[in-house]
């Protein structure tokens, strides 16, 4: 793992909307600096947790645009640019340069299932040659259960041999060790991020970067104590911070992860538009926000929690 | 099925590409001006055989916007217009209404799968209170093995309920006869298109209203005939045309359709550039363009086949 730039805890920051849905500008640049005062080492804003697919390619651009704007360093953004229409990914990859991002991640295009490796490498191609900066980096997006097009460790293989210094990392949201075992252990150079802090420590004593999770909005403290107790080389209190946040995401996976994430928010930003969501997505019902309540004060979980004092515990 | 003007054979026109992939306007035109000679009944543009989710929103405007100043009347295309992000699906359909279109078919949002038939209810609502008028009508396009979104039969009928003016019809390209039967017999007052003229003859037995097909796109005056002889009442004649249209389907069906229905028309117009597809679909390769022709001499077929004599055969 190389590029020491991109390692710990991204969060797919989540998108705020508004009760008509229109995006919510400024509640989104005040949670993204949330997430980085609480220890986030980056944002991998407008991904599958984003609801990025839900905005279109404007208001993608308004809100990296506001997020700089917002005092946001540009190299802590990896904005998600991949999309169904190629042209459309490489006018995310040139704005994100322009607005001096240094990494992307990059969604297969997505609509036609069953496509082959050698028709996603010519996708990653194209964009590759069109949008073509050495200074963008490019992390491959590879989550099967949503996009449900995977890049096979092959398509990587061929994807880093042809473009090495551009093709630099990997975000695995498959939802299974093996594979990000069997990724970490083929591509060593490659700064492999887990999709889930479920992974997290495990990702990282098998080399990875660290991991790009959804509950990074709610809980990015306690998953940063992970890293930092790993990087501190204290395995014993890696293992026990690493179980609490697992066990956190056992609660939240009894929910709809983003609609119960926006929950979480709404209360923490004491802001009732947080629980907005895009369609097909749908917020939580009444019982289930009061289930989620009632779960996470039964963990003693808060986002107001401080990290001070988790990484005390 | 009761709108009228939404019968027989529609063609999802497949897009041109130059070699750089950019959009060939000039053969796109060429090719629905074509179809509409050969007797296509209507164009469904921007469909999946058109590649239009790999397009971007501003391309497909301008192939549209060209194909009316190229004279095909609006009310012979129904565009493709459903996309992940429901404000592009909204300027489609705006855009649509523009340019004097009746009807479009709308995809739902692809990108999350395994969504709630409420939130895909929210989705189209959303959309049709957008882009509202009764002017436009919308056809749902129900295609599980490509979108992995399906539109269930409940989900219909409540569509239905809530827009019985504007929810007119539906393309069911599940490939399964057994539920667009299912679909026929619970929405007979709806314009059910079959996805594939293999169901045609039967589609329109049931009371549906026949099929937008990609094959339509090299076969459209011999798809034609099929219906021309079910109309005239002419039962064992339609019959056999029907056998002849899915005699040739099960010939392009050992091909990747996109690709093969392409380097039918290069042949046909005598123009390369017509074997491009935009990534991850990939040209056929040298062999299986030497298979297709081959199999389609065979078979007897050329795009050139003058539909009044297979009217006669």
């Amino acid at each position: 793992m190389t590029e020491s730039q991109w390692t710990g805890v991204w969060v797919p920051a989540l998108t705020p909307f508004n009760d008509d849905l229109s995006v919510n500008q400024e509640a989104f640049v005040r949670h993204c600096l949330w997430l980085l005062e609480q220890g986030a080492d980056g944002l991998a804003v407008f991904g599958t947790t984003s609801e990025a697919a839900s905005l279109s390619i404007a208001e993608r651009k308004t809100l990296l645009e506001a997020l700089v704007a917002g005092g946001i360093a540009p190299e802590r953004l990896m904005p998600g640019v991949g999309c169904t229409a190629l042209p459309d990914t490489v006018a995310l990859c040139r704005h994100a340069l322009e607005q001096g991002c240094r990494a992307v991640l990059m969604l297969p295009p997505f609509y036609y299932k069953g496509v082959s490796d050698e028709g996603l490498r010519a996708a990653y191609s194209w964009v590759l040659e069109h949008a073509a900066s050495d200074d963008l980096r490019v992390f491959l997006y590879h989550i099967p259960p949503v996009a449900q097009v995977p890049l096979s460790a092959s398509l990587v293989a061929a994807l880093r041999e042809a473009y090495p210094r551009r093709i630099v990392g990997l975000k695995d949201s498959g939802g299974d060790w093996d594979h990000t075992r069997l990724l970490l252990e083929r591509f060593p150079e490659m700064a492999i991020f887990a999709g889930s802090e479920r992974f997290l420590l495990n990702t990282l004593r098998h080399g990875g970067a660290g991991c790009i999770t959804a509950s990074g909005n709610v809980n990015p403290g306690g998953i940063r104590v992970v890293y930092e107790r790993w990087r501190g080389d204290d395995g014993a209190r890696s293992d026990a911070a690493q179980a609490r946040v697992t066990a956190l995401r056992d609660v939240l996976e009894g929910f709809p992860m983003i609609p119960a994430l926006k929950a979480l928010c709404a209360w923490h930003y004491g802001a009732g538009l947080w629980c907005n969501v895009r369609p097909p997505l749908m917020p939580l019902t009444e019982p289930e926000r009061a289930q989620l309540r009632q779960k996470t004060d039964d963990f003693g979980f808060s986002m107001s929690d401080n990290r001070e004092s988790m990484l005390e515990q």
